[in-house]
């Protein structure tokens, strides 16, 4: 089979997959130019109060109304399971579709919680979606490639083994660019997730499927991952919050990489929801139930409460000396950091030293083995590279000698990072998460804001700053200067028309495996940017 | 110049460090046929009994006699400065050596007592050897390589950085095997270390120049390193205490490793010393200074107290499938199984499932530059590869690809090796540290019971478990079957006469990161050994 009749084929069963009640009706479908459709469940009608209800509210108050008896699973997912269905038909944001094994699956667990009066453990009886290179058995995980169709998990990823165990509720599988590794979630077999804030942008990639499905309603924690930004950035392209942790921290084994068995730079898996308070939820749980006695990466670091300091020392990092943010992106920062100024926390600017030198590095490390591990996985149905995938169809693969120069200096620029941010007596950067608020489909080309933090390891969150691009105030640069080629494209590119109303967001960094403290500093700017 | 050269100017150097007074008198020194010179110090009148004492106590009775004043740090320090000096006439254990540096930092660290009432810190006043890997300004860190005389460091090593800070004397530094990747210690460049309990034996590798120094008594505590298990083997030949801890327990940021870069396998440091509770404290103490704050490997994991169960399970790994302990060995694991089943410990057979697969990668992991990192610091002086280094001279480098498919394998190995502990709910592993009591200098063939747990990043500790080798008990094997051409080679290699009352180590594993319970836990089966 081609790889054409693959990917044809499997969208087919993919639409089927959603029964016939939760197909958008033709009269009420919104028309293709309609670019915001998270609108829909609300206007359409198409939702009874208490679907809508039920997908509006956080997950902790889900899960309290599930532990209470107040509300069923087999209600609360059957919500969930037809907003994704609809979320699937105007954005194109899931892979896999097992809403009836879901709604099996809530019955037990209501059953249980009859029989026995408990639930079955902390994320009893919610649905959690789930991005596409988490191995659920029974169902396809193809990151995007046709090669990987109709070859079924035959066991859990071990993040998936613990939800299942503590009860949540499994219903679908999001999509993911070609092999995870570009910044927007398009790819040959099932084409592109839009973002359902605004059709005519990106979700962001590569966790970009779980976004536009939260953003949209049809979920309220998705678990995605991140080796160079995707969860940070597809949150920041929807509006969502997200916690990229150091590598250990969360488990990820046996889970698909694309580049398996490429650890100069760690993948990580990660939440992703519309409240910090979910994330922190999630992040919290996970700890709790000791994922390091199950994954071997996994580091024996219990949850720990922090205690913050009244006034936090920021770094602010303006640009990274290569690409500029997009002028709502650089206001939003601006405006954040008078508020937090106002709060009575301490800003100074944190210079960029290192990060054109840990770009190059990131740029070699990913291309290592000359875009062998890509090509591998095309080569079965004949599928082509695509056009985002240039540099991996391009690559030259370097010697392992190579490699391990590389890794030296990465590690000679971690210590002076390290030692650099201690001399400042830092407490976090404060950053954009990506030069974009978001941007017009096919046009997201810098993930340096983000990745080189994975280089370094350290936990970054992605929080929307309460700031909303405006046409009129962010229309253009004031003097800017194109600090590199590939500056000079974004701000081409940028159009201040098209990304209007769109929510910005920014990124908070902080040291390796300081997860609870960013999570408590993120609380902090909050806020400190609501006053 | 040439290598020779080179080498002979070093040495030379070396030996002109040792002052006047501590060049051992001609009629007195042991004859070249003398095997333990451990007997040197007491039976030579070349010590007064004030040092005696000194150099015979624990570090910890040492640092109380410093911080109560009744020891000036001076006093402590020349006493080991000397018997390091004998130690080095006698066992050639040395490659750096900065006696008169040492006293004058230890008059400071007096005169700071003096003036404030108090100590500096933790190591107040207590000379600490290093690992000849560890960077100290001022001193070349050769590994051996004649290539690297004359360019003394220009920073310090974390480690080397957190021992100076809080108090402690650095006096000379130890000697390694070329590369740190042969299990005995000889270069080219100094040439061998003998082991001090019998110069006929190897004193193991790579952390061997440091065994000799402790185990003839020139240090209390020294810092070493290991990698596949360049602490372990060492200390196992000389019958002296250590801990392998899982990477990013203990600081190695800033040390010299000679495969730079390589990650595959992760290289970390460690204490070696005479006693546990010597180890206990140097790693208590490490931890208190919280490494991580500035070696960006390093994790936020404090020292943890551990309440032990009364009975510990542990598993018992006879052999590992490829090569059999020598006789002693064995005996000594089947005398501590028995002891430990009479304390009241449960004790299970741990199969070797994994274990062969684990060394063939090891083997591919180490050469997978095709040697050209230790070429390249050969090369300059036209230094020849060592017969020992003939795997590097001959290996052919690997792709970037297959090495990450090897990681990919090793990530299933090591997931299945956690699974399978877990199943068996062990709190430890108890197997032998290498197959030898010691070995004949150029006979030490096989790392294969150490370098498995460095593949899984486990911790594991070595100690003397108070069995002695006997030539009449241990003479042959009842009816061995040899496992394997290596397996028949060390076993015909065996001579019950030449390793003749040698102590025998065995091994305690535990998993990752779990090294205050393997500490306490060596603890135990010291008392229950002790009965």
């Amino acid at each position: 089979m081609s790889w054409e009749s693959v990917a044809a084929t499997k969208r087919q069963a993919l639409k089927d997959s959603i029964p016939a009640e939760w197909v958008i009706p033709a009269a009420i479908f919104p028309p293709e130019d309609q670019l915001d459709v998270t609108t829909f469940p609300r206007e359409s009608g198409f939702f009874t109060e208490r679907e809508l209800e039920i997908t509006s509210i956080s997950a902790l108050t889900i899960l309290s109304n599930l532990s209470s008896g107040a509300w069923t699973s087999e209600e609360v997912t059957k919500a969930f399971c037809k907003t994704a269905a609809v979320a699937q038909q105007l954005t194109n944001c899931l892979s896999e579709i097992f809403f009836e094994k879901a709604i099996a699956q809530a019955k037990e667990l209501d059953a249980y919680f009859q029989e026995t009066g408990k639930t079955k453990g902390p994320f009893h009886g919610l649905p959690i979606s789930i991005k596409d290179n988490f191995n659920y058995v029974g169902y396809d995980t193809t990151i995007g490639f046709t090669s990987l169709v109709g070859k079924p998990a035959t066991y859990n990823s071990t993040i998936i083994e613990l939800l299942l165990e503590t009860g949540a509720v499994l219903y679908c599988k999001t999509n993911v660019p070609t092999a995870m590794m570009i910044s927007e979630s398009v790819n040959n077999l099932f084409g592109r997730t839009v973002n359902p804030k605004n059709r005519g942008l990106t979700t962001g990639g590569s966790s970009g499927g779980e976004a536009a499905l939260i953003a949209f309603g049809g979920s309220r924690i998705g678990v995605g991952s991140d080796i160079g930004g995707s969860l940070r950035m597809p949150a920041a392209c929807t509006g969502i919050f997200t916690i990229r942790a150091s590598a250990g921290r969360f488990p990820n084994t046996r889970s698909r990489a694309c580049l398996e068995g490429q650890e100069s730079v760690v993948g990580v898996s990660g939440p992703m929801a519309p409240t910090l308070e979910e994330i922190v939820y999630w992040s919290r749980t996970i700890l709790d139930l000791e994922p390091w006695t199950r994954d071997p990466k996994c580091l024996p670091i219990p949850w720990r409460s922090v205690e913050l300091k009244k006034s936090l020392k920021i770094g602010v990092l303006w640009n990274d000396g290569f690409v500029s943010p997009t002028p709502p992106v650089a206001r939003a920062l601006k405006e954040t950091v008078d508020k937090l100024k106002a709060a009575g926390h301490e800003i100074v600017d944190w210079p960029c030293t290192e990060h054109m030198e840990m770009l190059i590095m990131l740029g070699r490390l990913f291309l290592a083995d000359g875009g062998k591990s890509v090509g591998d996985l095309l080569e079965p149905t004949g599928e082509p590279f695509r056009p985002e995938m240039k540099p991996y169809e391009d690559a030259k693969e370097i010697s392992v000698y190579d490699l391990w120069q590389i890794h030296a200096k990465r590690n000679a620029v971690c210590k002076s990072y390290l030692d650099r941010w201690n001399e400042a007596g830092l407490d976090a950067v404060l950053c954009p998460t990506t030069p974009y608020s978001s941007a017009e489909n096919g046009k997201f080309a810098y993930a340096g804001y983000t990745c080189v933090f994975n280089l370094l390891d350290y936990t970054a969150a992605s929080f929307p700053c309460g700031v909303t691009t405006d046409k009129d105030i962010d229309a253009s640069y004031s003097d800017h200067k194109a600090l590199s080629d590939m500056d000079a494209k974004i701000q081409k590119d940028y159009s201040a028309e098209s990304v209007h109303g769109m929510p910005v967001s920014l990124q908070l960094v902080g040291l390796r495996l300081q997860e609870e403290k960013i999570l408590a500093m993120t609380d902090v700017i909050l806020k400190a940017v609501a006053q």
